[in-house]
Formats: structure tokens, sequence, C-alpha cells
């Protein structure tokens, strides 16, 4: 095989993996050695947390592919507990060492592929490095964690609130163990709107999730009461062990030592092929910097999905094919209990720090016809772009159906579709499944009502300083307004507002909410056909009860954004 | 009032009542009247068969608005049980007949909406016309039917296997009744492609449905043992009341009569803005014909979800705005007990009556991780243009993830998108709801893998007349081989490929297949490489397995197209 073109890969999992099969693919000849630094390779790392849980019995499910499985599908020389430990460009060799025997040799490669991965950030408080503080990432951390939970005496600690920490509380809580789950943003989610997470805090604490925002751990130490974590409100937790889970950094020590281009974001700078500054250089997976689809610019989006397609383009272009990667939309789900939060393209935060110019609508639709049984509540929040319409982001929580739509309009979103295209779709429909309307139709509609001018939109913000020339008008029920309304609204239904216009000040800007926004828009269109100004709250008071709860949780914290945006992949 | 523009609908049920609620959002001045022949408006016609199952328990529930309702929050003048029987287009006024009181009066309009939607059709067979054959459109006979079967000693009997048919047999199951269902054709779903429904063939006989399949009914008749249906396979079936669900025909006579143009399919022809020949009157729903997005003809597709687009655009259009409707892509689903079925655009079968070029893969990908509990299988079928790749239809079977995946091909197919951009889409990811690779993205690759040349298929037809060049060769692991495989295979395990390429006759065409097509592509493209010629077999043995019993049905039949395509919406 001397004379063979060969082909190293580092790293074995997500995108390595995909590398190396795809390259078999495309060339039977090829040598293709694949070195993985911890014992397995190919293991399903999403799938951790669920072991953990117990959800995942079998351990072994977790194995996807062995050494022996990819040698004798794929003729791969997969070489496991082997760390590269440098890269010599001139030789266009690597360095690696057995971390069994310690033993080093080197090895040659025509083309090299970096799939290092991501790590989980240790923060770098006192105590960090007692034993029972672990990180998540692969088959040994989660041996370690089991094992932890075993012999734990009092709750786990979860420093975190993305998605391994997410999905870890539900684990833990699971295995019937306490859960303080410590988050120093006033939100989980980082990537996500505050707004659009507020039920993911409700469904944690309904599950027995001891949920602390705006608070951080200062120290780990010792006690007599075994492990105690010190937060940054003063209070002190003991836990039996303690999970960081406060986002990731990508693993960039290979390519820096080997002076391979690194980008602003902090990733292996790759072009639309995969190629590092060296030619002979590839990189994927969650060490590199892909360009953001919706706001153009450099980006760490560690996600499986793009990590598995960028080593199958990587492989492409080592044999010469035209593949190109184009860009991430960070389209990403988390299951928390017995809801998810889905999102793709640009969260409002995110364009708001980009500069970039948006509107934003609300809708709260069943995820299937009402009358079917069993019909849940999504909210679904859509950014788009306030001249064309083009989307930029969306975002769903709710119990069913949340993956569908934010799927759907990711596909819309990558096509680079409006708002207007979303009225249009024409999508699955049976009662068990959907409504004639569908929910991202509705989204689409409220949209282009907006862009269309056929209504205007009141923002909650506006309700901090109301005027004596405003008037909150609740359109729903009496007793949907007797069960709880927005403080000052006054109660006039919809369908009694033909019949009671002489009762609403013609003086007024009229501010009008109901339920979810469809109602307060048929009122809003009513009262400006009529002579009234009046305009609508989009998402109603489902949004307003998200919101109110966010608002006061960001107002009680200073402004701090030094969490790690980008979190764990899922 | 008599000065205001004055807008009539005829029909309050999807369209229509879309049109007459849009209309008053644009309009509060116009006079809006709605005449419904039934004595229900707005009622949910999709929910029926699930109320007569009892899993809607509730008939209320299906009342979505009453004429009240409708007054109170839009203002419109409701009037049920009352008929249009004549358009007077000259005088701009509508001949109504109320079914109370058999009086007649005239109503003017400025703007004249009709939404009279498709009847069922009730072929003309001897004893037709028995109280106890029944058809399924609205809410009097869906209350005719639970009464008759309260009443009914026997089984149901069912003819037609479309999606009214087949919802049907899953309710009156759900209520304890036998269920023999009769189907002219070879198939179920006269929609889909044959192979693609074959699941659902299974599933009714698994769940207790009698399912006759190349067989009608010739004669009803009344013998002592109560009604009996001659079958055209010379069979009688003693049923206790019988069901007609065999295609809807749209109700043209109004528009017939007042001389609008009929198009080529038989509904009422209408512009991009749903107006007919005659500038004052519109038309929506399911009489009129609208475009068929793919193969770009005139057609008549029945669905909901149009249904109520249409309306929302005559209204547009009524007022001024330039809302269009483009065409109609034919997105439906249907729940058959454990099992869903849903499609988008062109079927194979369509497009070879088009005389359309088209290739076709098939995948068989779990619907979630495989390694969290309750994956299920997704038969996903992919056809595209055989030189751009652009989507032109998908079908899709199995127990979960079945909607989504379809409407995600859905909005792909909206937008005029390829394969390669499925193989790119970028799509929710975590163990409980996808895969890091999802179905949508693995039809993607394979199809992107035939056009872009990386391998060959064969087609399940050329198993009739294998050459004694060719060879059949099972890539699964002994197990599976020996459970069963395509008579004429001999068994050589993709892993054991490399070791045992002595063993494979170079002279010979290998015609490779595995569970689902994925392990025989590896296959393929090893051999294709070490100098074998070798074709792929997409979809694998799940395919054969649904192609198999389908291709023996339809070869015991005569070759008869008959049946209307134009199944009843759900």
């Amino acid at each position: 095989m001397s004379g063979a073109f060969k082909l190293v890969v580092v790293g074995g999992v997500a995108g390595g993996a995909s590398a190396a099969a795809r390259a078999r693919r495309l060339s039977e000849t090829a040598e293709i050695v694949v070195f993985e630094r911890g014992p397995y390779v190919s293991f399903a790392n999403c799938g951790l947390p669920y072991h953990v849980g117990g959800v995942i019995a079998d351990r072994r499910k977790l194995l996807v592919q062995t050494p022996r499985s990819l040698r004798a599908r794929f003729g791969l020389d997969v070489r496991v507990s082997t760390e590269v430990v440098r890269v010599d460009r001139e030789a266009r060799e690597v360095v690696v060492r057995s971390r069994d025997t310690g033993g080093e040799y080197r090895e040659r490669y025509d083309a090299l592929v970096l799939s290092p991965g991501a790590e989980p950030v240790r923060p770098p408080v006192r105590g960090v490095d007692d034993p029972r503080v672990m990180t998540l990432r692969n088959m040994e951390d989660m041996d370690r964690v089991i094992a932890g939970v075993q012999q734990a005496e009092g709750p786990a600690l979860i420093v975190g609130g993305g998605y391994i920490g997410l999905e870890m509380a539900e684990a833990l809580r699971h295995r019937g163990m306490g859960v303080v789950l410590v988050e120093r943003l006033p939100q989980v989610m980082a990537v996500a709107d505050a707004e659009m997470v507020a039920p993911l805090h409700d469904e944690l604490r309904r599950n027995g999730v001891d949920l602390r925002l705006n608070a951080s751990v200062d120290a780990f130490e010792t006690t007599a009461d075994g492990l105690v974590a010190r937060l940054s409100d003063g209070s002190r937790v003991a836990c039996g062990l303690a999970l960081l889970a406060v986002g990731v950094r990508p693993e960039t020590r290979l390519a820096r030592e080997a002076g391979l281009a690194i980008g602003p974001s902090g990733g292996i700078q790759v072009d639309a092929q995969m190629r590092t500054s060296d030619p002979a250089i590839w990189a994927v997976g969650d060490a590199v910097e892909v360009k953001d689809l919706v706001r153009g610019v450099p980006a760490l989006i560690p996600l499986a999905g793009p990590a598995n397609r960028q080593g199958r383009i990587a492989a492409d272009a080592i044999f010469g094919r035209p593949s190109r990667y184009t860009a991430t939309q960070g389209t990403a789900i988390v299951k928390v209990f017995g809801l998810s939060f889905a999102m793709t393209g640009a969260s409002e935060a995110a364009l708001q720090r980009a500069g970039l110019g948006y509107r934003r609508v609300y809708v709260h639709p069943a995820d299937h016809a009402t009358y079917y049984p069993g019909a849940q509540t999504i909210s679904l929040k859509l950014l788009f772009e306030p001249v064309d319409g083009r989307i930029l982001g969306a975002q769903a929580v709710g119990a069913a159906g949340i993956d569908k739509r934010v799927d759907v309009i990711a596909m819309a979103l990558r096509a680079g579709l409006t708002v207007y295209d979303l009225e249009e779709a024409e999508l699955c429909y049976a009662p068990p499944f959907g409504s004639a309307k569908d929910p991202v139709n509705l989204a689409g509609f409220v949209a282009a009502n907006v862009l269309r001018g056929d209504v205007e939109l009141w923002e909650p913000e506006e309700l901090a300083s109301l005027r004596p020339d405003q008037a909150l008008v609740d359109v729903r029920t009496r007793a949907e307004f007797a069960a709880g309304t927005i403080p000052g609204a006054t109660n006039v239904p919809v369908d009694e507002l033909r019949a009671r216009l002489g009762e609403l000040p013609r003086e007024k800007e009229l501010l009008l909410f109901c339920h979810s926004g469809l109602r307060s828009y048929v009122a809003a269109r009513l009262l400006t056909q009529r002579g009234f100004r009046a305009r609508n709250f989009s998402g109603g008071y489902e949004r307003y009860e998200m919101w109110s709860g966010t608002a006061a949780r960001a107002a009680a914290v200073s402004s701090d954004d030094g969490m790690l945006e980008a979190q764990a992949l899922p």
C-alpha cells in the first residue's frame, strides 16, 4: 500500500467518521487511517444524556461503529486511544502517541482531515478540579457521571442551561436524583430569545428542578457535607456531584501549533470546501469556523448535522469533487421533559447584535385541529426582513409539533423564501396532524399582514410608559378577562365591538390584545376602518405571559453577556 | 345598507367561510351575505369520520362557527338551509330557495363567490338508492351514518379506499363494527403509487378490516339477510349499511347553468385571482379547476388548505388586492390505524401519464435515532427531474414522522428546489426527533448519488427477465438472508466483500441489494471501483417487499383506471 494515496483523519466521531467513510466510497485504493484519542469511535454523543437518564437502557446502543466494523465495512485503519500530538506540515506527517503505551510514531499523509471537535469549558473557579466536578463529552465522561450518580449523596448541581445542561437535568431527574440547575443568565438556552424559553423554566420547576437563574458558581469546596458550591448570590449548594455545561470551545490546539489560520470567531478557518490555510489539510465539525447563513458573518455553531455534512464535503474535495459547504443556519432542538424548544436562523438578540433590521410576529396555534383530541399549543416566533419579508429566523416551544414547524421554516429560510411563501405553503393536513391553516401558514399570514400595512403592532416594551392618550383594550371574553389580564386593560369582547363602539374613546390610541393576537387583529381591522386609531399585539396574552416574567428577570440583573454563545451540540 | 357594496357567498364551509371572513377584515362597510344549503356553516368536515369513530366524542366540537357567532364576530348575514338555485348574471342576482319553507327570493350582488364544494360520487348500480347506502359529506350525512351504525346488524361495507374510505374503515372498527372495504383498483389511495400504499393493506387487515381489492359493487339487494352487496368477483356481502366513498365530483351545476366557463378537468375555470369567466363572479374550493404545480396542467385537487387560501385570495381580489393563487401541489396525509401515508407533488403514475421524465429513489430510515427508544421505519420515495434534479414529488408511509418529512419536502418542492438542496437541508436534530442525517437529507444524498453517476440502479421490473450474465447478490448478513430474500439471490455480506472478491463472477453484471439500499450502495461503490459491473437496488429488500405483492395484484387485474383520481378531501 506504500504507493497509495494516504488520507489521515484526526478524530473518529461525527465529521471525522463521515469523512473517512465517504472517502472510501470515493476511492477503494486510498489508504485511510483514523486516529481517535478516546477508546471509542463513532459513538452517539448526542445520546449520552439519555443513557445517563436510563431512557437508552443498553450502553452498547451508543456504540454505532467499532474499529473492527469500520475495517470490515470500509477498509478503514482505525486506531483508538491514539492521540495526534503534532502536525509536521513540511514533512506531511503527523506525530501520534499511544495513550496505552505512551509510545510515539509518525504517520505520513497526502491529505489530512482534522475533526477534533469542541471541548467543554471549565470555568476557572476554585475547586473546579475536584473529581466530583464533571463534564460530559464522551463515553468515558458518561461512565464517570453514572458512577458519580450511584455514589452521590445529595443532589446533582448542573452549571449551565444550554442543550447539555437541560438534557442532563431531565436525565438526572429521571434517575430520581435531586437537581439544582444554575445559569448565569436570566434565561436558559443563551442562543434563544428570552421570552421563547420562559416556558422551559416553568417546565423544569414543574419537574422538580431547582432552577437558579442569574447565578453562577464562585467556588467548589469540600466540607463535612461533602461537595459544596458557593453561588454568586451568596447561597451554598451541597451536592453529590456537579456537572459543568457552560458551553464548549473549539479544539484548535493542533491547528494553532501547526500554524493553520484561525478565524475571528476562534475556530479553524476553512474555505467552502473545508480546506484550511494549508492546501493538504482539511478541517470539519465543531472546531471549524462556519459562515452564519442569516448574518453572513463567521461563527462557531457546533451541531451534529453540519459536522456530518462537512466531513462528506471534505472527502469530496480531497478526491476532486466540487461539493461546497455554504453556511450554517443553526437549526437545533432540545427536549425538556414534556416540552421541546427548537429554532432556526438568527434569534432576535443576534439580529440586534448584528445591527440588522427585522420585524417579529408571534402566533400560538394548536399543533393540530383543536376538535381532535390532544391538541397542544405551539408558541412560534417568526423574524423577517422588514422590507422584502425574507425569513430571518424562527423559534418555537410547546409539547408537540415543534420540530415539524421549525423544520419547514428552516427549509424555507435556506431557500431564501419570504413570509409570503409561508402563506402559500401547502402542507399535510388531516385532523390528527395539523390544521387547514397550518401554524406555518398562520405565521406567514400574520407577518404578511404587518408588511402589507393591514395592521400596526404595539410592543410590550411600550407598557412601561403608556401615555394618557392611549388605552389598553382586552377583546377576549369576560371570563378570560376575569381570569387575568394586562394591568390597566379594559374589556370589550370582540364579538360585542360593533354594538359598543360608543364606549371606546375616539381621541385615544387603542392598544388591543386577545389570547393569541387573532381576535384582536379582527378588532384592529374593524376599528381602524371605522376611524379609530388602533394597534394589535402580536401573540396576545400568551406572549405577554412569556414576556412579563422574562422582562422582570432581565431587569433584575446587570447586562452580562459573558456566557459563551456556543452551547454543546445536541 | 342598500347603497353598500354587496358580496354574496354561496357555500358556508372552508373556502366560502374564509372568503366571507377575509372580506369583512378588508371592508367594514360591505354587506356580506352567505348562503348555505345545509343547516350548519363552517363545520369541521375533515373531522366527521372521527366523530363517527368516537375519537371526537362531543359532536358540538365539529361546529366551529354558527350563523350567530359569524354575525357577532364578522357582521356576516349567514342564512343556513337556504339553497342558491340560480344565478342571474344579467341582473347580478341570485335566486335562493328556503329549504324549510320552499319559498324563493332574489338577492342582489356586486360580487359573487361560489364555493359549492364537491359531492360524493354515487355509482349507478342497482339498489344504490337504498337508504342504508350512504355517503359522508356533511353533518347530516354523519348523523345518518351514526344512526345506521346503531341499527345495523352485520358489518359495514365501505366502497372505495380513498381518504374517506380509509378513515371511515378505522372509525367503524373503533366502534367495534365489522368492516368490509371494497376497492376497484389493486390498491387503496388511487392518487398514490401502488407500492407505497402496500403497507396500508397490511395495516387494514391487521386491524380486522376485510379488504377486497380488485373488486367493485355490481348491485345492492335486499334479502332475508338484509342489505346484500353483490361484488364483481361473484361474492356477496351481507351488511348492515354501506358507505360509498369512491371519490368526489365538483358541484358545477350552478356555474354551468349560469354559463360560466368549465375547464377541461370538469371544474369551474378561474384565473389566478379565482375569478370565473364572469368578472363579477369568483369561485373557490373543491369545485374549481386549479393548476397542478408539478405537471402544469389543469386539475381537480380537492383539499382543505387550498380551499381556505383560495377563499382568502378571492376576497382580496374583490377588494382590489393583487393576491394570486399559483397552483396546487397535492400535499395530503391520511391516518390508517397505526400508520400514516402522506404525499406531495406528482406520483410516479401521474408523471408517467403526463409523459414527464423522472428518476426515483427509495429510502427506509428511522424517524429518529435508532438508539433512542421507539424509532419507527419511514418508507420514503422521492421523484425528481432526471437532469437538473428538481423535486417532482414524494410519498412516505410509516408509523411516525411521516408528516414532518413530507412537509419539509413539500416546502422544498414549492420553492423549486433540487435533490441537492435536500442534501444540504439543515433540520432539527436531537435523538428523540431525528438523526444527524435526517431522512430528508438521506433521500437527497441517494438521489444526488444517482444524478452524479456514482451508482447505477436496477429496478424490480428487471427481475422478470434476468439474463444468464446477471447475478442477484444479497449483501445483508447471513441471518437476514436466511430470514427471506429475493428468489435467486446469493449472499455475500458487505462486510466480507473485500475478502471474498474471488467468489464473485467478473463476467456477470451484479445486481446488488440489502435491507434499505445503503449497504448495497457501499458494495456497489466498492465493486465498480474494483472493476466489476454492479448496480444498486434503491430501497432494498424493504422496497422489494412493498413492491412484490403490489406487482402480483396489479398483474391479476386488467388495467382499468376508470377510478376517479379526485378523492374526497381530508
